[in-house]
């Protein structure tokens, strides 16, 4: 091979190799929802992760990769059908690397969704409005910053996609929380009841797996190994913000409940995880270190906020995690980028950069705000977004499916 | 490192590293098995499945490998004994990366028997007949395919193994669970009763699992990047095709059974991988989901085929997964080929390739069969294929290995 | 790209991905001993496994990074805080992949611990000494012969870390139990109770992952593909140790309990991997294999030995797997070496090798024992080690956490 024959087979692999590893949290997410929800439900959440993903890879194929990805104009891409238009060569890569590296993320903001809807959402919605996500929602918001859109065009930095994936789907996992209500007895003469989930090991194994896809999610957004020194960074941000993460939310549990709490904990990873995903090409080591611990800390409150005081039912913590945490990572990046062309306040960067994260948080939230509201409204007013009473409370799994997830 | 160096650290790197998602795939094997039959015999699967890959590993590596890429004649390689002879290095990569990754398929072949025969085999029969496939019956068929033995000269094409792996552990497995007849109380006075698994979560886990394996499985089989465009391109047929199949089985199990069902649907997805395996280089990605789509539907029927009509119990549907869709895929390519060098009936390629494929498909399921039909009833003349009445009752857990799998 | 910068990047990927697939050992250590524990310890065992990575990661890029590697003198190398020292250009990567790398690898050592002193160990305590021992023990000893230290000097080899890694962790896995105590209801009246593990399938996922993590931990030490063989060759020893190891125990535990064990197999396949560790890159494959039957064989011995004679109650096994099989691994490459610059007494190297290779052992184990003693004495002496009678009857996970791991 020459010299040209091995930079696109290099790169090629590598973006291959990190999208597998994306694709591999799905597996997580699939646990991680399926641990933290009870044992009557488990077949549903299965379910729900499984077709999300097998939706989503058909229909950002069909429909969503032109819309986010074709030239179109700052606010849409094209409809380009089945994907033939290319637009990978042009990042030195086959097209169908960057499609197959592209749906695996998509499908990512899809089953950020299934989780805060969890044990109470009806299968065959859950099945339309995950397509519509990956069809139409995400790539529209998503050609704003990736597409070369609005955002771009502002010099918005998301580099991985705390905006543009983790709090699209937060965002519509909020609205689709509430639209939906509660679980039943989640809040029942003016108490509020922890409903806990099955399995914790599930939860801690599903964690694992998503710690390990976002080293293909973060790095593997370079899409190219022409510079090594910021893959290698994006790997220690990544990781030391998780690890970061995980920290202050131990002690955050241990002092606020007197033991530290192994479920609020997995999330307090996840959180320094979807935190530094925006800036992690940007950020140094003790950066990410310190945005992790934030977000270590502001998962607690936001799990608080929205168990307590807004009365949000999120059965595993979703929006607290992905939408929370997306938008306070994003804004982040106007503080403590330092790097790969970006300074942020803290570094002599000035306030351009912040303000821009703020205008990209904001728009990207109510675009996401409003598709969720008419989605989830027209399908509570035509199919019903809800099982009913009786299907609630015998389980999911059995009258949903006829398959109990254990016997 | 100059270009030569490069390139062989590139794709030996590219051919290991697939090689390990292939092995990881053995995980895959043992939960899907695991998931799908009940709690008293779990130890004893995922013991065989552990055990199988233990025994290929060195079964392959003592005469396997010879007799599969020995030079030979057309249907049979060499005895050379422990890969002394350097078959990589033809290929640009090192003989013991060869090896690797061609271990790692030969088990997968051994493991995909297990599933089919859960619940009532005997251990010590097992590993005889585990030792007996990586050794000899699927080195021998895999000569006249990959090893430039009689199929491949005849033009047969079967690029990642839905005939040379996945049928020849699929037919396997059919006889198989055909000599050793159905588990107690399957059949019962007239009657057809489910036996359901004992956990969705393993088998969805699973699923995942040999999911991203595949992505090993089929790109790996390039053996190469000189080609990225390829190796792309496989990503997109293999995830097209399994996202095709789980949405196919979805639908068909809602409209047959009433309920969209998850256990079928997992097996829709595999039933997908399995198809495309042979055709991933050259199908189309709108080829793979058709392929994926029949696939999705084939398997329902094919179960119902097996459970009620020729009534031969498979408590993970190992043979309409592997054999049914291993043979259907193969012949596919007949149809749907259109790149890497060759064209089906679909894409002006005329009635020659399909002829080749049809008579590879049948030349390797008749090898199997009469090796499997030798190789179980032998078994059961002499040691035994089945364990007590007794024991499969208290499960086998208990009786062969004194050790429960839950406590 | 040019070739400085194809190569560079070659190396990167290789070194990061590697060390990706060496952090999801810690998935596969927490399963393996969440598996091999009680049901009412889980959430404790899984949050002891998720807390000393996060510390770990933290602690060792604060200090244990420049302790390691370091320039200091033979015995210690530098208080670099920060790792803002480069260590990584002098071997062809960037700084910060070398820390991503070595970060996985100090987890690794930290976990170890967890498993032996499983059902007992108060919460707070297991976190101080886990970072003592990311930030100091692990760092300091692993400076003696991967940071050029005196051991190095020797001649001293321990390819990927069957001594510097698995063995440190496995010596004070030992101390920490010893002074610990064995669980209540293991040693009562003169009898010795075995107490069963919940779930042999998180057992045995555990040993899958931490398979395919062996193929980031031994491959990757190589921290470059500049030799294509040698890469290669370790995958396939590696693999091969392991599958012996495998075959080899089942066949011990048969003979010797009158039935294949399940649980020590997995041990056996984990004892094969941690033997090979220290030689994979100089043993031929059939070296390979004969490490791992008798690293297979002794991990029977050694249980019953730790178990039956001394009466350590180690919950899993990991001192047997861990320190013992790290010892001989390492002893044998005094015997097995042949090639990448070495030869042992088998392959006419005289007897300098195995001293040296015995001196190694030795040192390591006075330093890890000795620093065991002073830390699980001073935990014992100011805050405890071990949880109260009550908590211990009613498990962790309630008294310590407040979350039952199931419901």
């Amino acid at each position: 091979m020459d010299l040209i024959q091995l930079t696109t087979g290099l790169n090629t692999f590598w973006v291959l190799i990190t999208g597998a590893l994306v694709f591999f949290m799905q597996a997580g997410f699939a646990l991680v929802e399926a641990g933290f929800t009870r044992s009557k439900n488990t077949t549903n959440i299965l379910f729900k992760n499984l077709m999300d993903f097998c939706i989503g890879t058909i229909g950002f194929w069909i429909l969503g990769y032109g819309i986010m990805f074709g030239a179109g104009n700052g606010w849409f891409g094209e409809i380009e059908l089945f994907s033939e238009v290319d637009h990978g060569t042009i990042l030195g890569i086959p097209n169908m690397a960057f499609l197959f590296f592209q749906t695996v993320f998509a499908a990512t903001a899809a089953t950020i969704v299934s989780g805060a809807m969890a044990e109470r959402t009806k299968f065959t919605s859950y099945l339309i409005f995950s397509a519509v996500i990956s069809l139409i929602i995400y790539p529209i918001s998503g050609h704003w910053t990736w597409g070369g859109g609005w955002l771009a065009q502002m010099g918005f930095h998301d580099f991985a996609g705390s905006t543009v994936v983790h709090s699209v789907g937060g965002w519509l996992a909020l609205v689709g929380a509430a639209v939906l209500g509660p679980r039943l007895g989640k809040y029942k003469n003016g108490k509020i009841n922890a409903i806990p989930g099955h399995s914790m090991t599930l939860g801690a194994l599903g964690v694992f797996i998503l710690w390990i896809g976002w080293f293909g999610f973060n790095p593997g957004s370079t899409l190219s190994l022409s510079n090594p020194e910021l893959v290698a960074n994006i790997f220690v941000t990544t990781n030391a913000a998780a690890a970061a993460g995980g920290i202050a939310t131990l002690l955050v549990t241990w002092f606020r409940y007197g033991k530290p709490g192994l479920g609020m904990t997995l999330n307090g990873v996840l959180a320094g995880l979807v935190a530094i995903t925006a800036g992690c090409d940007t950020v140094t080591p003790g950066g990410a270190v310190v945005i992790g611990l934030m977000a270590g800390v502001l998962v607690v409150f936001a799990v608080e906020f929205f168990d307590r005081i807004v009365k949000i039912d999120d059965p595993v913590g979703a929006v607290s995690v992905h939408c929370i945490n997306g938008v306070f990572g994003t804004i982040m990046v106007g503080f403590f980028a330092k790097g790969n062309g970006i300074s942020g306040l803290f570094y002599g960067g000035g306030t351009s950069l912040l303000v821009t994260q703020i205008i990209g948080v904001l728009a990207v939230a109510a675009w996401a705000v409003g598709c969720g509201l008419i989605l989830f409204f027209a399908l509570k007013k035509t199919i019903g977004l809800r099982v009913t009473k009786k299907e609630e409370e015998n389980g999911l799994d059995y009258y949903e499916h006829g398959e109990r997830a254990y016997n």
